[in-house]
């Protein structure tokens, strides 16, 4: 036989805080502050499995239900010391819904369960408070006959309201008991006519019915989409928590009240929280009355002359507060409470872990540790690392009004206020002439990225949360919201429009990376400050995690950047955005022109001052660290010419006409970029171009660690391979060219040479280059693309879509889709393994800074993960959780 | 020890054909032909593994070789009757070389070694015949100057002409003893001034400077660039065979000649081969003498005068029919054989099985059958499935004189020659009007399919083996030559340009799709017919394969001629190709640019009749035998317009603006349309399409039903698929639209519903997607551009080089890559049984007509391959033969 059934009340109880799965979030912390001996009125729980029986057996019960409840309520009443619909002395019952999570869409709460025709009498009797007793019938004949019965709330309103009109009374407070009486009626009678039956006066079916209606809104559309969007499992099903009722409106000693252990804003250690005297739970926060201050302190900061709880109720304060050391001592945890002083007793509603801001999270979890209430593990598992984004990047000052235009993808997170301008060139121009600027492109491309760098934000009409703008504006830190798709852009114009409103180049508008929204005018925002919790949560990360944390960097502006947030290393240095810069855009364009191996080395022979320079600069900063370069990765295309002038300075410089140089764009054309003339395949037909990055490199760091006196520690890196020969091949290349190198500089130094892991074939053949390749990074941007058969930038079109009906779980290009991607990485670090049993692995795709990432990396055993420099932090903290998590694993 | 030289002749051998790996195909077979008794000058063959000791131990041999040569050369000596260097009584030998493939661009032969200025004069003395004695001495010194020392043909040629010139004579055979003998000495005078050194007169060095040679000959740049081209590997190696010589230019009774046991170009059981009386083998392929016949009814046929060999030496002529029949009924197979008659007596030098044309294999392999030499299964494994295309489709006469302009590569087989066009409205245009026309596209998309349908052939600039053109080209069997790189197309001016050659819109070309030729002008076609030995021969494939074999097909015509071909119903009916008729374009662009569901209805709603006519179609023509209809795939922007008059008649059809139109193709235009919003995709977002198309099958099949009184075995096909939730909303979206078609027509049908598996994640999830899914296809190419990360449109950039230095063995989107998107199939092959045991699994990418593809299908155990109609025939030989591989394994 099934225990469906939990009890809870009178200082213990059948389940506890770890039993959420089955008695609901709710349920599940009744019982635990039951069991520790704090006041709770009696009640029991109705498992979630029951949720999952009525939802697979044709909306039924389990046989046993009926009596497991009766019972539970047989112990209400003993406790309680009154008869559920017993006419002398009735007890009144509340019924929640309460899944594992918080879930608006849900019913809610019935109260006052247990009224009807007589008992509403004795309640009247018994509180002598006959106005009380009807204005609490009323409550519940509308609550339940709106949420159990389906009748709409607005009638009962239009009801009260043509109540007051005929009194000629405007509040609430204006109504007598006769009134609420009178009104009562009329509730009944409407539902009875909605329903053509009569009012349920049977507190069984009452009972019964209300249950019925938690069990119902599991599937009622707002609960299923929110558990789409948020990616609750459909069977994880509802408990029903039913429990006596206690009231904090009967009189000048009864209060209701919320309140949070610590200030949940600052995290300062001081008791916080609202209440009201005589009044239920749904006043305080209906706004109809202004709830109190709990503190007499609080309430003089504030300069509000009404009491404080401890001035009113001192011996229930006083209670209420040894509760709440109680609890956090019990919870090692801020705690958000609910409670209702009924007749100068304390009883206590609710407890849970109360939110915070994310510097407050951080200032209590430090305290927490000095106070002995957590370990350092402990603190660093309580902070949710994506929570830190805020502390980094410039914020929208939440008091500053906003005119909100339109939303987008929070690509990359900040705020940021500027002129909008529409192509690349005029936000440097406008940027050098020090405006403020959001770039707003349809798209953006490589070519862009000058302009991006110069924008304080980037604001694009297309493209996913992982498209180029976003991918490369997270890389600067720069904020970044994408794929606004309401926005049109009328480049001939110069203009933009959006909801019948136009906006010329140089207007302002205000962009949320945060949240994706985009705001007309200037949003002021607040810079951020990194306080000394922050470092110190972070060294405690830094003492528990394994894995190293390097970044994606490639300007020195970045990597020094990367350093300050604690990167250990660089495990992504792209070429590619170097070769962008305007003082050698053209020579990259010569190159790529060129029509031969000569052509092209006479330009590669003007690069590689340039690159040098870079190398060097990058290992200098880097000193001591590891710094991964990639060989050139992208399309060559993108490096072609696009405007008129820029065809003419190529074809100048290189004394081509510009017609020829048209026809070697238009047959470096292709069709899918993505998957073309790419990566080690460039390397392998134009193997000069990989000879001089790679001369570029030893170089460098030859130079660096002359200057520095420390070994630079290089690693080259291979991208797109999907076979060892190219491997052999170009480690062939770049062998003879370091070796040239050192021969020319009579000095040598040690490096590594490994392949990105970006293909399914080269994570399937991973034995092969394990050969070849001193590490693996795996790329699982591009990984996943083609595990998906996915173009992230073309993704946009369907990828909200898919994720709001649970065809993807997450977007793939934010966290690693574990079931597909994750197999690919799992199988090459063991194949990868197996053949070089020191073999370094690393990954440096987006999911570098995705928590549940770094968790999926730590699990399979990887070295280190590389992500942007502003999630650094991020990644620490994950990676310092991941594997607390794996150390406390059996 | 290593045993390294492998001894043949007088009738025993230590080898024998089976070790054709060791001594290489040529001393494989005289070692075989020695051993069953037939008259072999001795002689021995030096391994190939000695070869790889030459390369692995810089160019040097192994230690016991020389004793083992020496030793092996006392054995000729003895046999002979001869001493090597003696100078009374000289051995001479030929030294060869042998792969285990016979190799162009190797050292071939050099022959008479052993002559010097002393044994010269004893082989003139022995012979009787000075002059053939020095002209002996005379061709060794040629030779072995230029292949072994290095020293320039022409050279040798021009002192040959200058003697001639100062003789007043015109041909050899006007040359003296006298003539040769200083010629001679010219010619080592040269040798020595070219090297410094004197030709060598002791003839061990003689010797090891010949297999030296051989062995070099491994490396150089002609035989390592036919290796890439064939798929040799580079460690097989060559062996070097040394033979004592016999003579067939030693008077009237001593002969040279080659033949074949049967005619290699009909197939006829006839003697068949030339010969020379008085003539070294050179001579007979040198063309100065006309080789005559081998038989007097050959002679007699083709009026020729001078003698056949039946006639001249009527008993070595004997000798060589019983060596014919002995040798056919030893290798059970048709030989090409040389021989020599020195003096009267046959020597035999050389055996192999005959290269012959594509209907000759079939005459000869079905007449084998019926003569008892070879089993049904034998002759079946005895046709290289490849060599059917010749059978299939028009081929040039190879009489005809041709211009040839440039090469692309052979992407449909069949020549073609008609008028060339640049866009495919002028190919429908110039087609109605009844002109031959071929389309020169730089490289075809679905908007040209109309075009290319009407052309008799398709020539593009771009594009690989797999491209748009060569997949659709070879489905609607046309010819097709792909990635002509070197043809520019000037199309403001209509006009091509090659090599200097200017051709006009309308200009007559030519192209060879077998062999990827382009020519100038018109070249006469012969059109195939198929044999009753091709019946005969497919009869015997049918009843030894095993998986099944359908066609790729959708359109009435192609499912005609698939069936004709022996499909065995269609594997992969695209719907993509119907959407461009151009009845119906402009309805389909209505439907894409349609803001709402609304709009698309409208447009879908007039597509539907037509949807429905092709299907019912094609089921009334496939009559019993299963169709398996892919739903919509490819990236709705491919059927977007481009011409604005295009533009203006979907504006005029649905009442929109065209600057809407084009903003909303604006919007749907994606930078990697392979990997964008298309497939399965499609129908999640827009299910209204495929709701449509799934009407139109089952209306379709209904219809079907009632004309032909017999059941459609229809089979839904849906693309693209990533996740088993996607599989399950469409299956919904499918059932429910084939519900109301049933219900509407009071009465129901069975069907199936499965999924491509065409994306690594499928593959990896297959153990999900079985449980939707009542068969997988696995759709190999877009398998490979996903797991390869290549797109196959543009691959040709580097495709080429990849292959010709072994990076890909082979062109993965030609022949299945069996390490990497093999294992991929493997694995969802075991993942999709294993949850579904009855699963269906096919296979329908281009690979479905690849021979060694489809043997890999029979290894993974697919229940049918399916490829291009025209590929039916070979498919289904393929399969035999893959059938009774896998039978014949232990």
């Amino acid at each position: 036989m099934g225990k469906w059934v939990y009890g809870f009340g009178g200082g213990t109880a059948e389940g506890g805080a770890g039993m959420r799965e089955l008695l609901g979030g709710k349920g599940a912390n009744l019982a635990e502050m039951a069991s520790i001996g704090l006041p709770v009125p009696p009640g029991f729980t109705i498992t979630t499995e029951v949720c999952s029986h009525y939802y697979t057996h044709e909306q039924s019960y389990p046989e046993e239900l009926r009596n497991q409840v009766e019972e539970a309520i047989a112990e209400i009443e003993k406790q309680v010391g009154a008869g559920f619909g017993d006419q002398e002395n009735p007890l009144l019952l509340s019924v929640r819904s309460g899944a594992r999570v918080s879930m608006p869409g849900m019913m809610d709460t019935v109260l006052n369960l247990g009224l009807n025709q007589v008992t509403v009498e004795s309640l009247s009797a018994q509180s002598g408070n006959p106005r009380f007793a009807w204005d609490s019938y009323r409550r519940f004949v509308q609550a339940y006959s709106d949420v159990v019965l389906g009748v709409e709330h607005y009638l009962f309103e239009d009801l009260l309201e043509d109540k007051k009109r005929e009194l000629g009374v405007v509040l609430d407070g204006d109504l007598q008991a006769e009134h609420f009486c009178e009104l009562t009626a009329a509730y009944r009678a409407l539902t009875k006519s909605q329903l053509d039956r009569a009012f349920p006066e049977d507190v069984h079916e009452q009972l019964w019915g209300a249950i019925g209606a938690v069990f119902s809104s599991w599937q009622i559309d707002r609960a299923r989409t929110y558990r789409r969007l948020h990616g609750i499992p459909e069977d994880w099903g509802t408990a029903v928590t039913v429990q006596a009722m206690v009231f904090g409106n009967l009189g000048q000693s009864s209060a209701t009240g919320v309140a949070f252990t610590r200030n949940p804003s600052t995290g300062v250690r001081e008791y916080f929280g609202e209440y009201l005297i005589n009044a239920q739970g749904e006043d305080v926060v209906a706004g109809l009355r202004t709830p109190l201050y709990l503190t007499r302190k609080a309430r003089q900061e504030a300069g509000a002359a009404e009491p404080a709880m401890e001035e009113t109720l001192p011996e229930a304060f006083t209670q209420l507060t040894q509760i709440f050391e109680q609890l956090e001592a019990h919870y090692h945890d801020m705690q958000d409470i609910e409670f209702t002083v009924q007749k100068g007793k304390l009883w206590m509603l609710q407890t849970r872990s109360g939110k915070r801001a994310a510097g407050a999270a951080l200032k209590i979890a430090v305290d927490m540790v000095g106070e002995g209430l957590l370990s350092e593990q402990e603190a660093v598992m309580q902070i949710d690392p994506r929570t830190l984004d805020q502390l980094l990047h410039p914020t929208l000052d939440p008091k500053a009004p906003r005119d909100l235009l339109t939303s987008g993808l929070p690509a990359s997170p900040g705020a940021a206020s500027g002129a909008i301008v529409f192509d690349a060139e005029t936000a440097e121009d406008w940027a050098a002439s020090k405006r403020d600027v959001i770039l707003v492109r349809s798209e953006t491309s490589p070519e862009d990225i000058r302009g991006m760098h110069a924008a304080r934000g980037i604001l694009t009409a297309r493209g996913g949360m992982t498209s180029h703008a976003a991918v490369v504006a997270r890389g600067m830190g720069r904020a970044c919201v994408s794929g606004a798709g309401e926005l049109e852009i009328d480049l001939e114009n110069r203009r933009l429009v959006c909801h019948g409103r136009t906006f010329e180049e140089g207007d302002i508008l205000t962009i949320d990376g945060s949240t994706g929204h985009v705001m007309v005018g200037p949003v002021d925002t607040v810079q951020p400050e990194l306080s000394v919790d922050f470092e110190t949560l972070m060294s405690w990360a830094d003492r528990h995690r394994t894995m190293g944390v390097r970044a994606n960097a490639e300007t020195p502006l970045d990597t020094r950047m990367a350093r300050d947030f604690g990167a250990e290393g660089i495990g992504l240095c792209r070429t590619e955005h170097m070769f962008f810069d305007a003082d050698r855009i053209t020579a990259v364009r010569q190159m790529i022109l060129a029509d031969d191996e000569a052509g092209r080395r006479a330009a590669l022979d003007q690069i590689l001052p340039e690159q040098r320079r870079d190398f060097a600069e990058i290992f200098e900063i880097m000193k001591g660290l590891p710094v991964t370069i990639r060989l050139l990765d992208p399309p060559l295309h993108e490096f072609l010419p696009r405007a008129e002038k820029d065809f003419e300075a190529v074809a100048k410089a290189s004394g081509v006409s510009v017609a020829a140089l048209r026809r070697r764009a238009e047959v470096l054309h292709e069709f899918n970029p993505m998957l073309g003339h790419r990566g080690c395949r460039l390397g392998v037909t134009y193997p000069e171009i990989y000879e001089m990055q790679v001369r570029a490199i030893f170089e460098g760091a030859l130079a660096a660690e002359e200057r520095t006196g420390t070994a630079v520690l290089a690693e080259v890196m291979i991208p797109l391979v999907s076979t060892v020969e190219e491997l052999s091949i170009l480690k062939g290349v770049i062998e003879t060219a370091a070796e040239q190198v050192f021969k020319a500089a009579g000095r040598r130094m040690d490096y590594l040479i490994g392949t990105m892991i970006e293909l399914p074939r080269a994570a399937l053949r991973a034995g092969d280059l394990a050969k070849e390749a001193q590490f693996f990074s795996f790329g699982t941007n591009d990984l996943t693309q083609t595990v998906y058969g996915i173009s992230r930038d073309d993704a946009a079109g369907f990828m909200q879509d898919y994720i709001e009906r649970r065809i993807f779980p997450e977007n793939p290009f934010v966290s690693i889709d574990v079931e597909g991607v994750g197999e690919l990485i799992k199988l090459a670090v063991a194949r990868g393994r197996a053949t070089r049993g020191d073999l370094k692995l690393g990954l440096c795709g987006e999911h570098g800074g995705d928590p549940a990432s770094i968790s999926f990396c730590q699990e399979v055993g990887l070295d280190y993960v590389s992500c942007s420099a502003y999630r650094i932090p991020i990644a620490r903290l994950a990676a310092a959780q991941a594997a607390i998590r794996e150390a406390a694993k059996p």
